[in-house]
């Protein structure tokens, strides 16, 4: 056992990675919680401070001699970086990823054409609000929301071929940990000829999704999870740059518009991804996210994704030596190839577990009816810590059978 | 003219409202421009550290123990105090106004039932965005949107009648400041048996808009005006009572939903405004939205009116008894109770008049091709100040024909 923990403390000492860790705000406790909400980072009070200064100072003229009327553009182009794509494809027009799930879907519903297309495809074990929108949006554009497993999605739309319009799916399940392959995914969708679309807000800041390699239509993500933005950070739109010219969205608000200032009657989309803005910014929200950014950008895609990992490595090699019937309770695919930066525990009362956990200063998460999730944000933790995590839900969880 | 300015500053020194004016953060400007963008209250700084040490302390649980998943009902409640409407009838969502709006005039077309009406009624002087998310609801829902002089409006939906499923319109117009009798255009909307949406950007926090008493069917309004909540505020959206149950918006995010966190696959909306909400607010920005309504809410709406008028009417004087010609340029009605917050004078070149000001430490607006905005927000301004703003424009303005 001495040999485990100096090998875990050498990890932690050997990566350079180690030091971001203290930047964050975790009040001390162990944060294993990024996929629900990352803590803050080190400097984000005076980042608001600078912000409500310049408000101050230049009022209004802030949007223009501040550069806040460029962030949304800005934000984008980080996040852009660590999506696999490049500059002036992704933008954060300031609303929830629910609005911004609902302005890509009618745009992809429209992109898809006529309505010899009936049919919008979603995994039926996607996050609630995906289902809802995908409702929502079916409804307007006269269309069907078919749902079908995950597992099966890529034959669905094969099957279904001319028939979707659209596909709405996550390259994480957000209870297992699933992976999916959306570079096959998008290929499905492409010999439909279908639009893809996909939720990225579990992978968005600890996956590589390659979204210019994979062939992906639109996307959307979550600035809270592991980007980090902080409660309810807007959230980003990718668009592929050949759907900029042809994409109509409905949140038609002015921002989006190609002559902003020109208040003219008549709407006429930007060019780019400027019309996936809508209206004015939330900027203290979106100062936040774009703070939250710059160590992941740092960092890049490649090293979070390889600590990340790591860390959950660390996690099961602890847990499967204390406690082979909890590591034997993890649900989802063992190889870290195919599954996101969560592992989710098959646990009698996995409510409970999370509060004693939590009571002993470790952060997961419980998905009714029995998931307990852990997950690795690669900056967030040391090793020593992920390991002190499998000590403590040792010592908390009841053998289970 | 000492005169005047002794019993300027008598008004000041009587009115007890006069200590508001030195906690806004202005820079030292005359800040007579809080229909576009009002300055910070006092202790903003100091509630954005304690959100962020909650976030710090109570990571995710903040929604909860933290009372933030509260925050779109109590600050939209807050903001009824101003609306003349009670408890439960406001949300804010999180989102921009364009976006709330667009919300709002999807469900006003479908709350007005078949498509036997086909048209929308909006102002031709409509603030843009409202024409352009008028004319997106209008394309998703097969309707055509009708523009029509904001004068005319409620001849026309007399004279439509049976033809109009919605009416968008605001209390006050953007560029020129003519009030609308929001009680007629209500009216008028019953009887030909449309809804009405109104606008309420340009009034909220300074004009006593009365809804309940109006009998106005839906409402929006932008947070960054007179209501002070900075950059990109959240927007907030109103339901009449009697429309809570058949309101089906669009925006079905699960922060609208009936029980949220059950995570069922089916939207099913929330009772009461709960269901305006879309997905997680961006908190950050919804608690500077929170702190500033504390000194409007606290004043009240009807004093808030009664100094707006009162600081209007000391610029004019002063401004007439200096420079007649400036009096004259005031475009809009004479009568203050038939017009909003803000004065617009017709200058040959309004943006530079505005950038002179500027520079001597007076901030007002612009809008192309000549108007100069003069806004006199309650609580940002003295008698003294607006007296010297007429002074100041004196000086920088040229005598016009």
């Amino acid at each position: 056992m001495t040999r485990t923990v100096d090998a875990i403390h050498r990890l932690d000492l050997t990566d350079p990675l180690t030091d971001h860790v203290g930047r964050y705000s975790t009040g001390g406790a162990i944060h294993l919680n990024g996929n629900s909400l990352s803590p803050a980072c080190d400097g984000l009070d005076e980042r608001l401070r600078e912000t409500t200064a310049r408000w101050a100072s230049d009022q209004v003229r802030g949007w223009f001699d501040a550069g806040w009327l460029d962030l949304p553009r800005t934000v984008g182009d980080k996040i852009a970086t660590l999506l696999g794509t490049g500059p002036g494809r992704v933008v954060v027009p300031g609303e929830s990823t629910s609005t911004v799930l609902f302005n890509a879907l009618v745009g992809a519903l429209r992109l898809s054409g006529t309505d010899t297309r009936p049919e919008l495809l979603v995994e039926a074990e996607a996050f609630p609000t995906d289902r809802y929108i995908a409702a929502s949006a079916a409804r307007l554009l006269d269309r069907t929301v078919v749902a079908v497993p995950a597992a099966g999605l890529d034959a669905a739309v094969a099957a279904r071929g001319p028939r979707v319009a659209a596909v709405l799916a996550a390259p994480v399940d957000f209870r297992t940990g699933r992976r999916r392959d959306l570079a096959a995914t998008a290929a499905a969708c492409r010999r439909a000829g279908a639009v893809s679309v996909f939720d990225l807000s579990h992978a968005a800041g600890v996956l590589p999704v390659e979204l210019d390699d994979v062939g992906a239509d639109l996307a959307v993500g979550c600035g809270y999870k592991y980007l980090g933005g902080g409660p309810g950070a807007p959230a980003f739109l990718f668009a592929a740059a050949d759907h900029h010219a042809d994409l109509e969205l409905p949140l038609t608000g002015w921002h989006g518009h190609a002559r902003p200032f020109a208040m003219v009657p008549e709407f006429e989309p930007a060019s780019g991804i400027d019309r996936g803005r809508t209206g004015t910014p939330q900027l203290l929200s979106l100062v936040a996210l774009d703070h939250a950014l710059d160590p992941l950008v740092e960092v890049g895609i490649d090293a979070l994704y390889t600590r990340g990992v790591a860390l959950a490595a660390t996690f099961l090699e602890e847990l499967g030596r204390r406690r082979p019937d909890l590591a034997a309770a993890v649900v989802g695919p063992r190889d870290p190839a195919r599954r996101g930066a969560h592992l989710a525990l098959q646990l009698p009362d996995a409510g409970r577990t999370e509060r004693e956990l939590a009571t002993r200063g470790v952060l997961t998460d419980s998905r009714p009816p029995d998931l307990l999730r852990v997950a690795f944000a690669p900056l967030q933790v040391t090793h020593g810590q992920v390991a002190r995590a499998a000590a403590v839900l040792d010592e908390v969880q009841e053998p289970i059978a």
